[in-house]
């Protein structure tokens, strides 16, 4: 039995639609680190195209606007998190590590 | 924020590969109280075919044997689950729950 391992997912849904998982998590991540989409396309081995679309559904579903885009200025146009999106990801940061903590108690109760 | 909901998942892994998650699941828990293959593919509405399938690949790589085949005898054979196999069901709920009561405490905490 020692080979096996418990692994677990969660999820927000809005409205019955999905508001934030493991992919969004990432997206915005990376577009909180480096404040552009494109670069945080890149960073994350996906076309801009892709970044794009995740992001327009996303935004047409959240409760609250989660990005700012400041276009133009030196070194063109910048996107940044609210404040709201922000706190979003870092309360499905503690809820993602709670629910494996969970699992892994769970798991070592019964199966190991 | 009334309409954000938290859901999860669960799954069980051996050496690297699925070995229990929702699908597998409902699939030997239909086996389990229909006593045949076909009686439980009929429940969950998926071909025969598509339930033996998931099958052999589950026995392929499950760490002890799950089913019993008992074939011919007064109204064809049965397939029954091990008593291994059956312990693995009610650990599998029991995680399954402890995860999603972890999820909606943590969820109320940071979100409501």
């Amino acid at each position: 039995m020692s080979e096996i391992r418990v692994r677990s997912k969660v999820w927000l849904e809005h409205a019955g639609h999905p508001l934030l998982g493991e992919g969004r998590y990432q997206l915005l991540t990376q577009i909180d680190q480096a404040g552009s989409i494109s670069a945080a396309a890149r960073t994350l081995g996906i076309s801009y195209r892709k970044a794009w679309a995740q992001l327009s559904s996303l935004e047409e579903n959240a409760p609250f606007p989660m990005l700012e885009r400041q276009t133009g200025g030196k070194g063109g146009g910048a996107t940044r998190l609210t404040e709201q999106a922000r706190q979003l990801l870092q309360d499905y940061r503690s809820l993602r590590r709670q629910v494996q903590n969970a699992a892994d108690r769970c798991f070592k109760e019964h199966f190991c």
